[in-house]
């Protein structure tokens, strides 16, 4: 509710960092490059202006499925939710100001824009090793994971579009 | 300028239908379905709620790799320009009234919430065999091919940020 | 949870309908129309592409205050839940199909790029008689209604924007 | 092209800062917190989560309305293009690092979920003394101030909302 909903498209400026939390849920991390892109009046032509840095989080079987799937530098787009984070460390580690542009990731994909991708889908059974809720609650608050939406009826989806999102969920669950 | 830009997050419910223009534009086009999710505090859990159905275009080299990497009941994460239009049948052909909540593409990745994706980088020589604007020009007003972008300094990136930006436009222009 | 966001930007294209649930819920419906902009290479400028229309509904406070302010033709920012539905009318009522491209709104202003507003603070008292949960149940799945975020401690923050911040929401409470 | 849009609803933490810029465009800046909130499963309730803080600007009518209309801790919802810069101070101010994480808008306005606003719309000769094209040129790569989009013709549109968006745009011009 009320959260900063936010759609970047960009490269992967880092690898991923994959490890899990002591509560055994996976998480990935790694840090996103946007640029945004101007059309020059006097030339004529698009060119470069600014980069963005953000840094990306997963869990669960988002985070799994990214670090086995994205490297340094391949074309993103990633949506979820956006927080800046700032504050200072503590005087012993420096006291220095530290800030983090950071989006908790729905979702995340190749930008097919630049490439190609061969998509595989993964059972969450092999992902999830332990009940998602309880896990949650001990380490953040807000990665929840759902499972894939099945596709519900209406009225006006052809035959063809029910028969497609029938397929989907079936090759889901199965 | 103005665009109403939209994030789906969904499932690909019919298959990519991949044509030119008659100036030699690369077109796709598919029937995206986007399930909305509601936490059911009786059950406890989340179930789905609504879908709503979307016509996802995209063009030149994006249009390429999503009719060569996307298949039915594939989960997607699209991000582009939403538009809504309706009208009338000329009355010989029935007078029937339509209407379309279209979205115009600028990226589209497999979710990696539902699996894993091998991303391949295709040169961009290959896939726009016309020049860009004056194709656009006659075909369609909005679909803006621009180069990827290349990412620029930042006092704070790392060393480490600014060689995996380096590499990524290498790899794009080699 | 994996609602699609959208935001509207454009004017109110009808009257604010403004009425109760059957368990007291204020509600509000209007016609939005957002039109979007080209930038003309030939002629150098601005102009008016594609307009979309949108049905923008909202709840309780919402509801009460936009009926309260809006007027047919005043620009507005919308944002919140986008969906489209599409249906056929029973045989006895025609048995003609009809679609909306619905915005739920979680948030709705008076676009200040094109005027003034003088804003005033309505207290949640006067406008939510009933208990919203229950009520919200009967009627429809969305339109979860929040009291208005207090804002929280950050260590960057400034004591100025500590101080803003405590007033707001002293102000809403009182 | 590829900017990173997002829409912000939250309060106003600062004051608003107007002044031109040596061109004479009007700029207004501000900071602006947006609180996320969380339901409390075990308290069945909705909570205050973290609090973002971002720097708001604006330029032109948007600036002169937005200084003449928005006070600290007032509710607002923004829409704009996100950016986030980080830096290091010259060695002779200090040589810390700052970061901004900064939001261009193109549209604010009072959130009605909080309250009513008295709108009125202001002309355009009175706030944009200078050619917006050359001043921006000089200022700021983004603000491209833009004529209010009038409303176009389109099938589905009832007569009222033709007739509603025409009085809008004759308003304008007016």
């Amino acid at each position: 509710m009320n959260d900063t909903m936010v759609t970047l498209v960009g490269n992967a400026a880092t690898a991923v960092e994959h490890r899990q939390t002591t509560a055994g849920v996976p998480v990935a991390r790694f840090r996103m490059a946007a640029t945004s892109r101007r059309f020059d009046r006097t030339r004529e032509c698009w060119t470069d202006a600014e980069t963005s840095f953000y840094t990306v989080r997963s869990w669960r079987a988002l985070a799994d499925n990214v670090a086995a799937s994205v490297a340094v530098g391949e074309p993103l787009v990633v949506h979820g939710r956006l927080r800046v984070r700032e504050g200072e460390q503590s005087p012993e580690r420096g006291g220095q100001r530290w800030f983090a542009a950071e989006v908790d990731a729905v979702a995340i994909g190749h930008d097919l824009s630049r490439g190609t991708a061969a998509f595989r889908r993964v059972t969450w059974a092999r992902s999830v090793p332990l009940p998602p809720q309880s896990a949650a609650a001990t380490d953040t608050p807000t990665p929840a994971s759902t499972p894939p939406p099945s596709v519900t009826e209406s009225a006006a989806a052809t035959k063809t579009e029910r028969a497609a999102a029938a397929s989907a969920v079936g090759s889901v669950t199965a």
